[in-house]
């Protein structure tokens, strides 16, 4: 259980000095074995983890046009350096560092009196400072992908990269400290397991300020209100998108268990998969049933929302729950979506509905699902409303859940608007209509295909 | 040797109990360590034979054209949902599940009275059945997107939902269970290490049987009978694929060993990674000679064949065999789909040649190759006929072979019979004609390079 | 530290011999166990770093146009055909057997008497021959992908297969035998943890060789001597390339550890990541100050130059000194790629500037910022100019990067002179005209998207 260990003022030289020290040490038991593993198998997570930046790439450039897919791909390089930089600096002293029950005050640039983790005191792990930083970050960068899908077609280039240093160290770390880091969450017993709440609700809530903020893009709304269909521009992209994601949700989910040990990390990965599967299927049939036709980007967002579901709760249910989480995941994001649509939100990537919605259910499905043994076998909380455990559990998850969605609504709201206010959150109409491959950077992500649509004259785009 | 294992009657509570039980011993002993580092092993195993359903999208969206594309792509998404909720209802149970030579009948949902595998009595490691069921879930859900390959540019989704369940709860367990789960082919010695015969022969035929029942695509031949050549719509999408597959098969082959114990793994990767070379390399030349130019879709082909046929033989052939063995396999591959095209099979991305030809030469090349040294190692069958086995394992081989190829083969033909009958399986001409993107979708994968190609007017596609 | 190890002299029989003996091992001991978690270790770096050359095809394929990106795309499959056959039959050999100070001459075919490789004795790895040999084969076929950025969009594709066997068998394997296989430079304490100067300057540099004899594009440079820009086809491509490269430098540096013990590749991950992140970021900024917007080919040349920097110096310096690292690199390579481009020398994909300068830059970081206990714990070299080495290790690694340099730029141009006397290296104007798809491989890449351009009448491209 990863959710309750803290920073204690780290060195820079205890930094360089601690795996040495290990490093240095020449006789080799099955505890020191067993703890090479456990750092091996967290850094697979990490690496699986920080792969999905690759998908979120794919899926978002997929489900924007052509003018906008370099800009859209180009910007997660972007998310991924800025979140590795800002984290490194201030963001995981503040979620991870020992401090109160808000935030954390120490660790900052990985640097202190102490490294190693409190977590690792407690837990009988040891796995070194530097992992534990990365495999945080990534889960961090994700977060910010998901914020940044809300931005999608119409924000300037600049305000990804304030933004994104402004999530980093405040918001997110924030979020990550109350449950995971020792705060007031995890004090009340928050299931999280390995962040509906913390990485997607935060992140697409983000998100969901955004796109309020920013207004629908140009020609998404007829003048009675009616949403006109932006599709995506390539299909293939998004789908391969979410099997990088779904790759990289082996990292997410069963790593987050952070051993090997016992093997209750494939009991993970088993109500991880089986939910994600059900989300999909029930997507597609119930796209199939409304629109009369299987739609292909509502089935995507039916896996991605299932596993933000699960995300919280894959350690805490049954098999047969997981099922039943996934499927509802699947329903009610396709429903959500559509309506979020017709309610004036243009939320170009569905970012709020997969991540937002399907993360609010995460949260609350631990609270009817939790069995009693699983919650004792993480340590976290106790049974949900459908084994007996009353409407505690219910309670403590609802009350993260909406403090979490407020929190970062409002701090979004706030940051934004300041924003909007010195400098401006949305490119020109015009740059809009050409697009932010040439409004933001210059040059088209698809020259040549931008030709063959007679959006550009020959001599312009290509030699 | 992972091939005789069964699962023993699983019971819903042991299954959440197991894992447990060991989570809490609290003492760690070397024996423990190497346990959960045998299930971090398969678990990595399984994600990266996961993660080649990315690669087939990829290489599948690639080989056809433009209109098919997104539909091509999105159902293999769809083919993975079916996959998980089929496997894990009634699949595994029937292919690995304790029963009778020919299917298993125990441990559906993965529940029943005793969930540790015959395999951890016979081989001493003690891998969670979760892990175990997911390992055989991701080579199953190769061997379903295998079949697709099949039916593509001309199906209806309707198809492969129903074609997918009936594969991955009948056809494929039972395959499986004959050679790897203790069935009438694993009573006789038949090898096949990592699949050959059973996930890549297995598919292709019934890929075969849905090519042959589905008729050509429209405008592939002419009046005379000449075919017309299709050109796949994005090579690189393609090579791309083909490298994800390639990665993938490194869980595929050297995963297949279970454990990393005694480095054996290694040697499994050195044959299946000089094989796959020497099969593309030859594909090349071979396709330069014929055809006058170095055909690209011929070296992709000749790679997979050549990992389609080190796959059964991998850990049963000398180095210098698996180089032939790839050699071959890029040759016969090359030949045998330009045999098929002009007999009037229309394949459109080659299904049975590289998965059926390749499968059945996998099959064949341990007769000939396997050396008495690595066969008693992996503890199945005997020497080959070149290595003083004379014809006993070659005829094991062929028997499994060919039996595997009538079952399916007849098998789906049943299936598919029943199913056109009933509603049909192929879209109409006008649909086939539209592509089945808008035809099965509502959209098209590429709403705006459809609109440069001319194929929708700018209002239609796009806003 | 896996720099000085050599293969003594393999046995065929040996080699099936060994994981056979370890695997009937029946005794777990702690040390068995740590062995079998190192071999793993080294086959996960081994996967990730093979997957690299998906990423190689990604970006060199976006970075071109579209007549070309087939071509440059599918010849990638066939550089890492090439690369595992050379390198198995000659190159581990000359890199890594027992010699002298400049090549070695024992173990190709890995046969030999004696296979247990010098670095095992060393350092208490155990690691099969197997592994060792995958693992430095995909580190050997990483410097032939950046060799052939060089040759881009106008080499016929058989000097891609002549080239690239003498490079892997010859030029690649000399110079990591310098620094890895005991040579010269290991002699004399030369710095390069996982390879800025064995495989980033030297695939660099052989193709600055090609880059400078196959003389720049048609169209590239006007009378004047002014360069066109000649735009890639595809960001997205080339995003995506750049995060799986990204994903797959975690098996690269934090791999070349070879053991998860004592956590120290986690360290090497730490650096590794935030250096990249620098350099991205430094590079997106300094474009944005230059030319204007914030250019995304420069961003992605930025974080792949940092890491190309880093790679050498991951495991010598302090984390502020990776980021210092990462910065420079990527603001280095913005202003050399400009100069190269004004200079007359058309580097399509920037393979000189990006593996090559950013190569260089990563020999010298470390004789500046190697501190004394980094130097020591690799057990490689001594302390860094600024860390009170003076300029001893400065000038070690200023003369191996100058001698690696000098080598393989001579070398490669007599190997492409005489293949140019001999038959000509690049394609005809008119061949380069219609694009590398026709002409060296007979069909596009895009037959639709072409016919779309107007580059191919209907009935030609499509049916």
């Amino acid at each position: 259980m990863r959710k309750k260990w803290a920073v204690m003022g780290l060195a820079a030289s205890a930094l360089l000095a601690f795996p040495f020290s290990a490093f240095a040490a020449d006789e080799v038991t099955a505890t020191t074995v067993q703890t090479n593993l456990d750092t091996f198998f967290v850094f697979l997570a990490f690496a699986l983890v920080l792969f999905m930046q690759a998908g979120f790439a794919f899926l978002e450039a997929g489900s924007v046009r052509m003018k906008n897919a370099g800009h859209v791909a180009g910007k997660t390089i972007l998310t991924l350096g800025i979140a590795l930089v800002a984290f490194w600096a201030f963001g995981f002293g503040l979620g991870f560092g020992d401090g109160n029950g808000f935030f954390g005050y120490q660790g900052f640039f990985l640097s202190g009196e102490e490294m190693k983790p409190l977590f690792g005191a407690l837990s009988g792990l040891d796995i070194p400072i530097s992992m534990m930083f990365l495999f945080h970050l990534a889960f961090a960068a994700v977060s910010l992908s998901i914020a940044f899908g809300g931005f999608a077609e119409r924000a300037k280039l600049s305000v990804y990269i304030i933004f994104g240093v402004l999530f980093m160290i405040i918001i997110y770390p924030i979020i990550a400290h109350w449950v995971w880091g020792g705060g007031w969450l995890a004090a009340i017993g928050m299931q999280d397991y390995a962040g509906s709440t913390v990485v997607h609700l935060t992140g697409a809530t983000a998100g969901l300020a955004a796109t309020l903020m920013l207004k629908p893009r140009l020609g998404k709304y007829n003048k009675d209100g009616k949403p006109n269909i932006i599709p995506g521009h390539n299909q293939v992209f998004s789908v391969i998108g979410v099997f990088i994601l779904w790759f990289g949700w082996m990292g997410f989910n069963p790593g987050s268990a952070l051993t090997p040990s016992g093997g209750f990390f494939t009991y993970v990965a088993l109500t991880t998969n089986l939910a994600a599967a059900a989300g999909g299927i029930a997507a597609l049939l119930i796209s199939w049933v409304v629109l009369g036709k299987g739609d292909i980007p509502s089935m995507l967002n039916g896996v991605l929302a299932a596993l933000v579901a699960i995300t919280g709760s894959c350690a805490f249910v049954d098999v047969w729950a997981a099922v039943v989480i996934g499927l509802v995941a699947g329903v009610v994001t396709f429903f959500t979506a559509q309506w979020f649509e017709k309610a004036g939100v243009d939320d170009p990537i569905y970012a709020f509905s997969v991540h937002g919605i399907a993360g609010m259910w995460g949260a609350i499905s631990t609270g009817l699902f939790a069995t009693p043994e699983l919650a004792k076998q993480v340590n976290v909380g106790g049974a949900g409303l459908f084994y007996g455990g009353g409407f505690h559990q219910l309670g403590v998850q609802l009350l993260g859940m909406i403090g979490t969605f407020i929190f970062v609504l409002v701090l979004s709201f706030i940051i934004l608007g300041i924003m909007k206010a010195l400098g401006g959150i949305r490119v020109t109409e015009e740059e809009e209509m050409m697009g932010l491959d040439i409004s933001e950077h210059g040059s088209y992500g698809y020259p040549e295909q931008m030709r063959a649509l007679g959006e550009v004259d020959r001599s312009k785009a290509n030699s």
